[in-house]
């Protein structure tokens, strides 16, 4: 008993899971049914994929908005609720609240559900992020599949294992890093959303497009007509190709402690903007695509990037109706210092600088810290 | 874009830390000194520890009780709240809630932290657990150090990583898995505790004994007056024994899929005891001990182990004032029903069983699901 210091080395571990299916369904009742299924289910090329599911109890998660799709609709009728459970909370990014995760947690306890029974969040970025947030908290962790109903769920939330909600007016404040076992994709339910919300989950398809992945920005900027008018086969395209894009970075740094944080490409601006417009009232995916037109300006007033790409990042996001000028709507020329004041909030930042994801070209990323002087510049 | 399915696997990860430091300080005073120094202090035993902490945030997370401690009193009013921030919250097992978890939180939001702020718990292992949960999710994820100032803290609440608090009438039954980077430990806080957490704390000191260190339990049946006295050396001794003990399971096993799970010896029992009475009736480390004489008893009723050991355990508790009774004080011989009842709630459950840890001697631990009517046979 002489030393005075004893050291304690973890293993390293894998929390909630170390590996992610995301699984593919040709449409959206033969997803329901793998819930339930002990069995192989027809995939959406049409190749068998095997489901064993059949013993496990559930908790499932939804929101009012998703509850309306009729095949949902349906299929939560038929659910065992003395074997599994339902929480239907409200709809919205302003419910995205520490309040209701507990609300997920409370069901789960009184209805005497154990850490191996799964939580299943079917939903937009809001109930996937909260349902996880919920399972890695619950009973200091329970399993977790992801249904998301959204593009900007499949293309984005529900991918990588950030979980969180919202802390009274503090965006996203709160969270854990808990990846899904199992992510239930269908194509399908794009052709249900409002077009605003479509739009929105774009918005995150130009940033991976930009980030990782050339052919999708392409895509992006050339096939304007079959995108609006969701296409289903380019619809797949694009979840497909932004599923793998995302999976390739955040399998090698799931807690953002490098590479990942280039996924926040547009965040920090955009972040601002929904915060500085009051929780909800911008859509994200619309927040982040105006924050790439003001971190690609920047990127270019800073020597990064050529006029060339700025162009054609521009053009591509005037393509869908988004803003790139330095205030965008519903803010105004005194907004700038108050952006600014909010994005050094911003959890990327470590020292007293913003902390900036830049590009010097299609798929060439920098981080940066960037002075105060220099963002005002493009604001 | 032929395949169905997508397959992500991750690499494995530390949250929070990957390593944890445990120092000892000669006393309360360098203890608290070191917060704030960026230098070399003297150890317990004369050796040099150097601590490098000079610049960093720091989030002081206390209780009233500990914020009565002279030397924590006159050190919580030299701290610089224009770059530091203090929360002191009300003492007692009936606080460890959410909402208090969420007061951590807020004033670390409120006061502008970020992720690589310091939450800093001082207290014993109700402030220790808040504090980590707390620090676990804000942000998803700060730093995080602890100073345990309870023996129960010291040998068992602090080390490995557990976080949690209660919900509702839940025990412990939000967390997640998330280690200091260091654990600031100090003797002498050992002096200041009333009767009633000391013995609590001796609680779980015999149990690490049974398990892992049979040197240990020979201390505890061997030197009661010495121990029941406080007697400074040994009372290190045991920090110590304990500490690394403790720390030789949890590094192989954070997150308790297997070897640490037989930490939990006499807890099935003792959490059911704890939680009937009400929470925060009954000291849990007295709880945990009478669920030893539970375990052992059972162990022994299933042809595990031998009336010579039990002898021996049931002496030992005897020793220190423990209840080896099939009901505890506080029951009755109804209870035995509501006991097995709350015991299935256990986290450690799988299955429709109780899963139970036993022993067949000192140092050999075995987990078995047991029957209902097995377990009402000791109660």
């Amino acid at each position: 008993m002489n030393e005075d210091k004893l050291e304690l080395y973890y293993e390293s571990i894998n929390p909630g899971t170390n590996k992610t299916d995301i699984v593919f369904f040709k449409n959206i009742d033969l997803l329901l049914k793998a819930f339930f299924a002990n069995t192989v289910i027809q995939g959406i090329d049409g190749k068998p994929v095997i489901i064993q599911n059949k013993k496990q109890r559930r908790v499932f998660v939804t929101d009012t908005n998703v509850a309306k799709i009729p095949q949902v609709n349906d299929f939560l009728k038929t659910i065992d609720l003395t074997e599994h459970s339902v929480i239907t909370l409200p709809a919205g990014e302003q419910h995205k609240t520490i309040e209701n995760v507990l609300l997920i947690v409370k069901k789960a306890l009184e209805d005497g559900h154990m850490r191996n029974s799964i939580f299943t969040g079917i939903g937009g970025g809001v109930i996937c992020d909260m349902t996880a947030f919920a399972a890695s908290i619950f009973k200091r962790g329970a399993k977790l599949e992801l249904v998301p109903t959204t593009l900007l769920a499949m293309v984005d939330a529900a991918i990588g294992g950030k979980t969180g909600c919202d802390f009274d007016e503090w965006k996203n404040m709160l969270g854990t890093f808990f990846p899904a076992q199992k992510l239930y994709d269908c194509p399908d339910f794009i052709q249900n959303l409002p077009e605003e919300e479509y739009r929105s989950g774009l918005g995150e398809v130009v940033k991976t497009g930009m980030l990782y992945a050339p052919k999708l920005f392409q895509i992006m900027c050339n096939e304007k007509k079959k995108i609006l008018s969701r296409d289903s086969e380019i619809v797949y395209e694009i979840i497909k190709r932004c599923s793998l894009a995302k999976s390739s970075i955040v399998q090698h740094d799931l807690m953002e402690k490098g590479l990942r944080m280039e996924l926040n490409l547009g965040h920090t601006f955009g972040h601002a903007y929904e915060s500085l417009c009051g929780l909800g009232k911008i859509p994200h995916g619309d927040a982040v695509a105006w924050g790439l037109s003001r971190s690609i300006e920047l990127s270019m007033l800073l020597g990064y990037c050529q006029q060339d790409y700025k162009d054609d990042v521009f053009a591509c996001l005037k393509n869908y109706g988004w803003s790139t000028d330095p205030i965008p709507p519903g803010l105004n020329k005194n907004s700038a210092d108050d952006l600014i004041k909010i994005m050094h909030k911003d959890k990327k930042n470590s020292g007293t600088k913003i902390r900036c994801i830049l590009q010097k070209e299609l798929n060439m990323t920098v981080i940066e810290e960037i002075s105060d002087s220099d963002i005002k510049k493009v604001l």
